[in-house]
């Protein structure tokens, strides 16, 4: 694959994730959604930071301690401290929905 | 700026880039061209690894020792050794081409 619009899933039953590039300080991932969530009560609390941006389709993406999601279209990013915790509260079904995520961390 | 379509620039009489996010280890940039090249005999020899998708808009990529460039759409990526040389040929003049780079380094 080198293009993020390639060889995207026809059914997918779960997140299908795929790096794209790493060394130990970087991870660049593809992440394609189809009205998949996180599961209830569960929260990313995770080592790395993320930037992460919504390439095509819609997400709502929870941040603990806020009231409401953060709506993310295409072309919305956003970037997320180490352990700052967060959950996938919806992305559309009615496409799939194409993220590049960006882990990197400070060690 | 969080979408990566908002702020364009109407006139750009040289390239355009922002610094989305950056730590010691990675550089995340939003570059936006339009009919920009790389100066005539100008290689770029970076110190750091470049990953880059053009996200809009179209670009021709030479590496040297290659005879053609990569010709590159909407959704393309390409990873860039550091060292790897390399010089953007051409962008559409049509409209605005906006690219994603991840610079990182090895230390």
């Amino acid at each position: 694959m080198n293009n993020l619009f390639t060889d995207l899933p026809t059914d997918l039953p779960e997140e299908l994730v795929e790096v794209l590039a790493e060394n130990k300080h970087v991870r660049i991932e593809r992440i394609v959604s189809t009205g998949h969530a996180s599961p209830d009560g569960f929260w990313y609390d995770q080592e790395e930071h993320e930037w992460v941006v919504v390439i095509k389709g819609e997400a709502k993406l929870l941040f603990e301690g806020d009231d409401e999601p953060v709506h993310m279209k295409s072309g919305d990013f956003v970037n997320i401290p180490a352990h700052r915790k967060h959950r996938v509260e919806w992305t559309t079904p009615n496409e799939l929905t194409v993220w590049l995520a960006v882990f990197y961390g400070d060690n």
